[in-house]
């Protein structure tokens, strides 16, 4: 008789979890998406994290200090990345129990020695998108999204700079949201239905801008699941009906020469990506 | 008389126009935004940009290389941010004729020392959102976003993570869908008419949530320059009618005790970390 795996222990080893901050003067977006990805190389350890946007007074960063003081004496050896610029800010940070990482400063003095230059004092420049024409066009992108979404209206459609076309739950939205609000580019998103087959061609609406349409598939087992998300057991998510549904799409995207991917496997960041890059739309 | 300002050169001093790339091998987001961060320090300098995602093998690698050195026969001095992690991508990157930015690898030895253990070999972890759950939560939460974008529907209301409130134009719908988009939160919008006024108290389909609840405000002459692009010299565009419209809606967060800020010198990021900072809705 085989014995009994070994019990795994109860108590994480020492020193695996350790307190991770990520403290900007601004939103935090950046610390936080930068520091994740650091810390996703190291998957043997748990970091309990704490986003800490807009500590931009030296007031509020010894409230920071105190927390991850707290943090240190629970034994959790913390680890804080930081992008503030202010030096008395960072001063104060620089001062907790804490390894701290830099995730702008060095870079910074990098550009320096490169342009030959000091950096400007100027702060807030970092994430301050709030230049008005810039919030327009994002807007005006949200709200372009919104009305063509899911094939809901033609009217400006020939202004779309993208129309993504697929199958009923292959992605299309929130890809085309993510497009809107990132790049503040007009996208149409058009839903391929048993109605628009058999068919020679593109659908009638989105056939004049073919060269600014986009596909998305996925797999059968995928798209099933995610219907029946949405509807249990019925036709519309059986796999049989899902195999079909792509089958087709795929096809009508090689025969029309739309260039497509497919979004199983894929973030809503990297299919954004992609369509930027294989449309050239990169500014 | 005075005389004359100098005129300005006609051309740009010499090495004040440099390239920037920004070199990934997945999406090319984190490189682009802490790139342009840093090189917005930089405000003497012209830039001219480039991002260059999905750099993973020496041969992509080898494509950019050769596009730098272009640019470096042109005088333009490039300077290459990289996110890349493959060792043999990063070694063909590094004989780039350019100043090369490594935006992880510093961080990674940083982190290596503090953890006692090297970075898993494990690649294309950042940035890889695909995770079916994560990607599930945004897809619900941007179709949350857009059935309940200005109060078109009270459907599972009593789902919403934050109700955000405030005249028409202040800027709900672009932080709505941020929010539902970056952090897969159930956000709803809720317009504040005239017919909301006089009142004592939140609009009745809102008022049971009222802890949720979080308002816009913006200053009456923005409010009117982006209401006059919707329906240009209208009354509802009127300073008047602005300055009537905010005043009531900032009465009536303070009588109410909705928190609130103001939006117009805010970017749609800016408001979304104060509005999960207040609501306590940071994981």
């Amino acid at each position: 008789m085989l014995s009994d795996p070994p019990t795994p222990p109860l108590v994480a080893a020492p020193g695996t979890t350790r307190a991770a901050y990520f403290v900007s003067d601004s939103t935090g977006i950046t610390a936080e998406t930068l520091g994740r990805a650091l810390l996703s190389n190291f998957p043997g350890f748990t970091f309990q994290r704490h986003t800490i946007p807009f500590v931009d007074t030296p007031t509020g960063a010894a409230h920071v200090v105190a927390d991850i003081t707290a943090a240190a004496e629970a034994g959790l050896q913390p680890i804080v990345f930081t992008t503030t610029k202010d030096a008395a800010v960072s001063a104060v940070l620089a001062a907790a129990p804490a390894t701290r990482i830099d995730l702008l400063g060095g870079h910074l003095t990098e550009l320096e020695q490169t342009l030959g230059t000091t950096a400007s004092e100027q702060l807030g420049q970092f994430h301050t998108l709030a230049d008005t024409e810039h919030y327009f066009a994002r807007m005006r992108a949200v709200e372009y999204a919104i009305e063509h979404d899911d094939g809901q209206s033609a009217r400006a459609l020939d202004l779309a700079d993208v129309i993504i076309i697929a199958p009923s739950r292959c992605g299309k939205t929130p890809t085309t949201m993510y497009l809107a609000l990132q790049y503040g580019l007009l996208v149409a998103n058009y839903p391929l239905t048993d109605d628009d087959f058999p068919t020679d061609g593109l659908p009638s609406l989105v056939q004049p801008y073919a060269a600014r349409c986009f596909g998305l598939t996925t797999t059968p087992l995928r798209l099933s699941q995610v219907r029946h998300e949405r509807r249990p057991n019925s036709t519309y998510a059986s796999l049989a009906q899902c195999t079909l549904e792509l089958r087709r799409a795929e096809d009508l995207y090689r025969r029309t020469r739309v260039p497509f991917l497919n979004s199983s496997t894929k973030s809503v960041e990297e299919m954004s990506a992609v369509i930027l890059q294989t449309l050239k739309l990169r500014s």
